[in-house]
């Protein structure tokens, strides 16, 4: 047996008390919000009608380095967190690599995924401010999940608007965000105004992301007391992301082991952008040189295929301009695609890093990468989430090449959470009905045509 | 802070590296399995047609304490275990007692229970006696999902048989089963005679649990290099998960802690048996004294309500007959009862020790369980399974007794599972469509005459 444990727990002494905010180390900073009416860069009082005042501040901060994190949030994370670094001992032997591969599990909790991060810390900054509660939008349901369990712990209400189709066909999630005392209601709505137009104009429509968000944040702005939180995409989440990427280097250290390789799946960015923070830093700081990929689904390439310009971040065109990596606000992968990272944009800190050419990105298609999950669960017992499991095919692919130049190169990739309740993902893999999408050049073209001027 | 933390995780070189064997240090021993046909204790030789040799040896050694865990699957068991300890800090918190609550959590395993523990070594001694494969029943799914992630480690065959309406009504579990493997039949099946005969006398049956055993022992005994095994009652089972509570015990020890009362819910006593082992060890030889109250389901009530006699293990009364508590092998608790715990009998082993006044019982209804459940999963994190949460509602009941007599009593607790796949329940009882089965005394009367006559 080697002296490196199959899991690497930090104990509580050794867990990170502050999260690190990549930007303070960027030399090209990620470009601001901008004001959808006027194209100036979003006010903190702008931002503070829609969202928590401290969130704001954190979202603007490209300098500070260093966040304290409240006692209450440490409190919380010592709940399901430090989360394992495992030693894939076992995908390794059944691969036949010299490579060594680690992997940092965010699934252990009931939120199923890292979202629950971020969430508990939106949540307690909304009590801390006095809010009444908060709104969000969820699609499958995860990112809804991780903060209906945080404002349960918080006492706060959770209002979720839930994309209607999900809301009927995956009702395991919304029961779960029920568990927690949240309101979960499907979108498009007869509460919002937006809601009411959409389904007027649409009737029978079984509602979209894009119009999800719209009426969560018109909720929010129009409800006394209440604000709107986003699970992925912007820079605070990302700071508060950063927790995955501080333990993953402790426990590295710890065993004395160095990352040569880090790798991550790619939707909005929150993710892969917490687990790679203190290795980019270092980086960014000249102190150790990393590879980082990032993976996307082919359905969904917004690195690899996407345009470096400003765009909405919704599909409603209501809220603030990020420039991104960018598929056009109006692309909507098809709808055989069973996992999450469908979203069209990607984060302002990741595409500034992915543009300066700090990192790298690759895509997969959709019935290889679940078939590196089978294997995955085979060898290591956990049954991945698709969205993880395009990180899992990276890291795959990488530890063959070391099999065939014989390197032992160490890689490190972000496992994000488990498949529970992606089973019928699952079944039509088993059953030979999953399909491949990639769009066409001519697709993508249709779509960066209607980008936004903003210059 | 307390300084203890709120999760206690042994390393790996604190894990256990044998088993422990309750038996070695019972006064009466529990009463040996009889051949249903000669009403004779069952030999090893009888027993080896049916399950693996080296477990048969286990299930009939009253004698040996300890057994050496083999170093295959310590390997295995260090992929997910240790499990943590945790301290309830929240859930004390919310109740205001004065207790100390621990709980014992099994659920970070994408079998989502304690069943692996014994999945794993029972797959580990077919594989070494040089079988093909091992065939086993399921109801809802959670032992068969064990079964199929350790045959999977071991690349050995495994079929399921799963009842046809869970086979139908949950796909999800038969999904993660198929992830690793296994062949997954709805029973009645036209693949056995047993089914085939059900079929014919009952065609559009959605079957039973009874049915599923004598289908998956059929098969085990009409197929060259096949064995059957089980996942809860027999004492060999109970044996592979007293890991449960050698690690709670480590756990406990290592933060100065002694527990006054140990709770565990009990379906077939397999959690209940592994977790209370080296508790019960202490009790039995003097050196220590604890509480052990099992808790069962008021719809379910084998130790509460029924009689310590011989019965059959199985519903089709093809297995062996065992000295339990039985409510009568025709005893089905009603359909709308949500969890698992839906056992009509005992493990022999806590069978005995409950008749010999060394451990508690006592019963719930279903939807004051799910109360307590949710009351957990909104402190906690932690969304339980139905099973687990009679455990959790054990534990809140006793930990109030403290609040009102200002006792500061460690009480400790086995939470073996997450609910993750029992949505559906969750939902009725989010939508007030819970009801409480409770049977009466005539229909329990009714059963109990049944009991076959062997002495």
């Amino acid at each position: 047996m080697s002296e490196i444990p199959y899991k690497i727990y930090l104990s509580e002494s050794e867990m990170p008390k502050q999260w690190y905010n990549l930007r303070a180390d960027m030399k090209n900073k990620p470009a601001p919000l901008l004001n959808p009416g006027t194209l100036q860069p979003m006010k903190a009082e702008e931002l503070e009608g829609v969202f928590c005042a401290d969130l704001v501040a954190q979202e603007l901060d490209n300098d500070t380095a260093h966040f304290d994190i409240p006692e209450e949030i440490l409190n919380f994370y010592k709940m399901y967190r430090p989360s394992p670094l495992v030693r894939a001992y076992c995908l390794e032997k059944k691969l036949g690599t010299p490579a060594k591969i680690y992997y940092k599990f965010e699934g252990n909790n009931t939120s199923g995924s890292h979202k629950l991060n971020s969430a508990i810390a939106q949540a307690y900054y909304a009590k801390k401010q006095g809010l009444k509660g908060v709104t969000t939008e969820t699609g499958a349901g995860q990112w809804g999940t991780a903060l209906s369990m945080a404002c349960a712990y918080f006492d706060l209400d959770c209002k979720v608007y839930m994309v209607k189709v999900s809301y009927e066909q995956k009702p395991f999630r919304r029961e779960v965000m029920r568990t927690y005392g949240a309101s979960v209601t499907p979108s498009p709505s007869t509460e919002t105004e937006v809601g009411r137009k959409i389904l007027a104009e649409h009737p029978g429509t079984t509602g979209s992301l894009g119009c999800a968000i719209s009426e969560a944040v018109e909720k929010a702005v129009s409800t006394d007391g209440y604000r709107y939180v986003l699970g992925s995409v912007l820079n605070q989440v990302l700071l508060h992301q950063s927790i995955i990427g501080l333990e993953t280097k402790i426990a590295l250290d710890k065993v004395g082991e160095k990352a040569d390789i880090i790798i991550g799946c790619a939707g909005g960015g929150s993710n892969l952008g917490g687990l790679i923070s203190p290795f980019m830093g270092e980086k960014l700081r000249g102190e150790n040189d990393y590879r980082v990929i990032a993976i996307e689904p082919s359905s969904c390439p917004s690195f690899t295929r996407g345009k470096f310009a400003y765009d909405f971040c919704d599909t409603g065109m209501v809220c603030p301009l990020a420039k991104m990596y960018t598929l056009g606000s109006g692309f909507i992968p098809a709808p055989n695609h069973a996992g999450g990272l469908r979203y069209h944009g990607m984060s302002s800190i990741l595409s500034q890093l992915y543009h300066d050419g700090l990192m790298e990105a690759r895509s997969y298609k959709q019935t290889e990468v679940f078939e590196a999950a089978e294997l995955f669960a085979r060898c290591e017992g956990i049954l991945p989430a698709p969205e993880s499991s395009h990180a899992i095919k990276g890291a795959i692919d990488e530890a063959m090449k070391c099999k065939e130049s014989g390197e032992e190169k160490t890689i490190v990739f972000g496992l994000t959470g488990t498949g529970y309740f992606d089973m019928v993902a699952y079944e039509k893999f088993h059953d030979g009905e999953m399909t491949d999408y990639v769009p066409t050049d001519e697709e993508i073209e249709e779509y960066l045509k209607k980008l936004p001027k903003t210059e």
